[in-house]
């Protein structure tokens, strides 16, 4: 950031008065320009004894398989934005059920929240985001081609607690050390997860 | 948003190639300026059979009655930013245990995260924000005085869960007309709440 977005003039970045980390202050109309972490929410599709996943036809991770999941919108709810998510990327029509895994990932400013839901018919098919779109068993998944940590962790626990027949909610984190890819850590509360 | 924040020339507000939805976009270097909503961590600090409750000194709210909550910061966690909260409002030490409640508040933009926490020890006292911090046993919240209802809803439940000995994970929506303080609509997955 390097100008003030309501009046042009060039921002500093300081301490505003008060508070106690740097912000882009307008040096102008003292305007201080407060930055956020942004919400990702997606969802599990299910089916039957199945799940749905996509293919990515997007970088980063191109070819990839991942579950639906994007940035929340303006004035959307994270239950909202689950199943627009689903109708985008898997031209899927999904009733959201429940709260699954909410992830931070701090490294890249984002939580990830992730809810359970249901296909309310078997009919989906690659959206402009996705190469393909297939429903899995467990056994199907492709373990070995997750597109991100933070899915790996959501399918794992979620095909552990469908075996159990307990579904749970979990929070925690996943963090790693820049660009290495196979470092990260994993870290839930109340240890569950792993 | 009238100006770009990279190159300081007027923004128009338009549908970005690929997109659906209004963006402001430079006319000059075609930066797309994306805004999401923004997530407020907080949790309910235990400690015995009591929870530390704040009395607001800032507005909006001056005096009424909330839990340690505020906007998450950028590279931080929303376990590390719910702990922090309480102890700049509170002045308390918390240990956070569980993802309690995830409510979206579409009307302001805000998806509010609250944890379940434990105080380390029995101290504390009014932050900078704060007119008063107290332990408060169910029979003593003033429920006529509480600042949101986000925090009024996940108050309720909390109570109930701790009264029948099991606590839950609850997401869902609250909802109202702008300005009309007495006629929100509170909407959780799966019947929870009330």
């Amino acid at each position: 950031m390097n100008y003030c977005s309501a009046c042009a003039a060039p921002v500093e970045l300081r301490i505003p008065e008060g508070d106690n980390l740097p912000r882009h202050v307008c040096g102008s109309c003292n305007t201080i320009h407060y930055t956020n972490p942004k919400i990702v929410v997606g969802c599990i599709p299910e089916w039957q004894d199945t799940i749905l996943m996509c293919r990515r036809a997007i970088e980063p991770r191109y070819g990839f398989w991942t579950l639906p999941a994007g940035f929340l919108e303006d004035h959307e709810t994270t239950i909202e934005g689950a199943a627009r998510e689903t109708r985008e990327e898997a031209l899927a029509d999904v009733e959201i059920s429940e709260l699954y895994t909410l992830i931070n990932l701090p490294q890249i400013n984002q939580v990830y929240v992730m809810f359970r839901g249901s296909l309310r018919e078997r009919q989906f098919g690659p959206g402009e985001e996705s190469l393909e779109v297939r429903l899995c068993r467990e056994e199907d998944v492709p373990w070995d081609q997750i597109a991100f940590p933070v899915v790996d962790q959501t399918l794992k626990l979620y095909f552990r607690d469908r075996r159990r027949g307990r579904f749970g909610t979990y929070a925690g984190d996943i963090t790693r050390p820049a660009d290495k890819w196979k470092d990260y850590q994993v870290r839930f509360l109340n240890g569950a997860g792993g």
